[in-house]
């Protein structure tokens, strides 16, 4: 059984002129992996009649997917939907229910439809229109001698969206795929090398159809398993046992599989104790409490933050001591407790996190450099601090920061298990 | 004088198969679009014999220059170098040069040279090196019919130093090249489509040799007029003056050019008029703060921040009425306002700035759906709020209602002009 083949046409002057970087067609390739489809070339075009229909005719021969993104706005110099009622050789009209669907974007945000707008309702009459419900570009899915062309936006969370409630789905249920099976394993608060030296033995012992990749970010660290075979379930259990083995070796570094987050991971260990959390966020600036709340229904555990970026701040607002402050500093193990102490107290959590960092580029010392963080977590009966000595990035040391002091959660939790109330 | 085309060829499995994210490509565009070099076509394909013939082929026909990447590291899945000594029909040896130079690279590191690394000292007879002074793989130049091939290792630093420090000079001595300038007018705060009706005006007026391109993203839209001409100066004074007509009908939503952001214009019109603000976010969760304090040196007009997220926050912490909340609810005109007053009075700002809002997926009622948000700002004399009718999407809403917050501060600050003390 051969993998169908795909290759991912993309449009715009702007990619080729190197204005903005082309992020959509990685995490296409993501997912079209994910579901056995192979992406075999990518391809970017400018907004040029000649080199659009070229590319079209030549992915035509190449690939038996060709999916285009962008070129599909409403000015002139968006050519993707003519061109490819041109390339399909049919004509353009108005589509009903586009209308319908984009007249009832716009009313529900309390607005007009420009006539503008109304063009975009068009399509070719030889495509099937792909619904974009965060947007006013539907896509187009056209097909010709078994192979099938799908037009979306550019605009990420429109594709995105696009691509996984239908494309994906519609594709899998045109084209009969290899199985493969993905399962990532994610750890965090290990570097790559060390990671891998502890799991050696577990790594050289994987059978020939199971390939692991190591995937690091900031912080973590993403171990990929790929299995290859003819049968789903058989593939889903042997890797499942080879998952069990690797807990021997790095269990404690393990916090999630899959689409797992640590902000998400936190949450839910939160949520299973019964446990509410508190921020005092100074060099993350915020940061922490973006990652948290961006989980839906994280309002069960989180209470709230503050951010006491001016030092008057973590007086007037969070009490830390002004002899505190004045004796050892904004960053130091004894304001940062105080702050994780009083976030605790004043927003009635029952954990409080708390940072203080130089987060850089300015603002560095012999004694405390750019890179220098304290991070504490306060349950009430105890308050543990630590210290980083991060890098020189301020958006490095920003997210490093909060990674970390997610982790430091995650590591008091997996130590407490008993449920309050 | 036409441009001097180039394609760009990255070869990697990795990169088709999504596991790393081609960074290299934007860069070089950047770099090319520089001295006048205009990319027509981007191409990716994998580690195979026969796509990247066919790939070599096809872009010989399309381009003048062809810069590849990838391909050149010592282990056997590594082709790019025997299939261009193919493509170029000749023959690989030794090349006593790039021995010298890779012996002298291991000898700097204190190793010694391995057979492998050796090996990597052979080189097509028919091209001519290309110096590596970072790393093993040496790069490749090949001439033919007035056609260019570069090849260059994948590993970013390498193939960057070598593109400024031989490639692009040599290129530009080949190639006489016409000028290209960009320039990006930043807008916030308006519709792609309602924006083009706006300047629908001056659009049609622009010369022949003016183009432009709408760019947009979540609550704003870029655009990028690119002129190509023999003279760079005169390019210069031609696109200065169309901004200047351009203002006419935009200025109000043009908020910056080429690499300012929302958040860095903001904080140079607050230190500009020596005004400080503090925030107090509810349903944004921190992310104005995070994106506030990712500029360096915020600390001199950020005060600080309270995400008052759980409601009894919103009157223990920041003082808001019980009956307010109660008459209102959280997500209303009278809440956001109090919440924009009061932060601004205990974090001692001259700003302050509120956001409530029912971000989703859940939470929402018929009377405030999911997508209804208020935001609201206080200057001391008076507190404007504003309602906003957004999306289904808990991150996209997150997002623009921080976007949103950060143009209502600088339509506030625009309107504002004496200067504090």
């Amino acid at each position: 059984m051969a993998n169908a083949k795909a290759e991912l046409l993309t449009i715009g002057d702007e990619i080729l002129f190197g204005q903005i970087n082309d992020t959509n067609s990685q995490w296409m390739s993501q997912e079209l992996d994910k579901v056995g489809i192979r992406v075999v070339r990518k391809t970017t075009v400018g907004d040029i009649r000649q080199d659009m229909m070229d590319a079209f005719a030549e992915a035509e021969k190449r690939a038996d997917i060709i999916l285009i993104t962008g070129g599909l706005g409403p000015t002139n110099d968006d050519l993707t939907k003519p061109l490819l009622a041109e390339y399909f050789n049919c004509e353009i009209a108005m589509d009903e229910e586009a209308l319908a669907e984009v007249t009832e974007f716009f009313n529900s945000k309390g607005r007009e439809l420009t006539p503008v707008n109304r063009k975009q309702a068009e399509l070719p009459i030889c495509c099937e229109r792909v619904s974009n419900r965060l947007g006013t570009a539907p896509g187009m899915w056209f097909e010709r001698n078994g192979k099938v062309f799908v037009s979306m936006p550019g605009v990420p969370h429109e594709m995105k969206t696009m691509m996984k409630e239908i494309v994906i789905p519609k594709l899998q249920g045109h084209f009969q795929t290899d199985v493969i099976f993905h399962k990532v394993v994610k750890t965090i608060g290990i570097g790559e090398s060390w990671l891998a030296e502890e799991i050696k033995v577990w790594e050289d012992a994987l059978p020939e159809h199971i390939k692991l990749a190591y995937l690091p970010s900031l912080g973590q660290v993403k171990l990929r398993l790929t299995a290859v075979g003819p049968d789903m379930d058989t593939l889903k259990a042997e890797v499942e046992e080879q998952i069990t083995e690797l807990q021997k070796y790095a269990s404690k570094y393990i916090y999630g599989y899959d689409k797992d987050e640590i902000q998400s991971v936190v949450g839910e260990m939160l949520k299973e104790r019964n446990l509410t959390v508190a921020f005092a966020e100074s060099c993350t600036g915020g940061f922490i409490s973006h990652l948290i709340t961006s989980i839906p229904g994280s309002s069960a555990y989180y209470q709230g933050s503050v951010v006491p970026y001016h030092n008057e701040l973590k007086a007037s607002v969070l009490g830390v001591k002004e002899e505190t402050l004045i004796d050892n500093g904004a960053v130091s193990e004894e304001t940062v407790i105080e702050m994780a102490n009083n976030v605790r107290q004043k927003f009635n959590a029952d954990l409080g996190i708390a940072t203080s960092g130089v987060a850089g580029p300015d603002g560095g010392t012999p004694e405390k450099p750019v890179g220098t963080v304290w991070i504490a977590i306060a349950d009430g009966e105890q308050t543990k601090a630590r210290k980083l000595q991060l890098w020189k990035d301020r958006d490095v040391n920003i997210k490093a920061t909060a990674i970390a002091a997610l982790n430091l959660i995650r590591i008091t939790l997996s130590k407490t298990i008993e449920i309050k109330n």
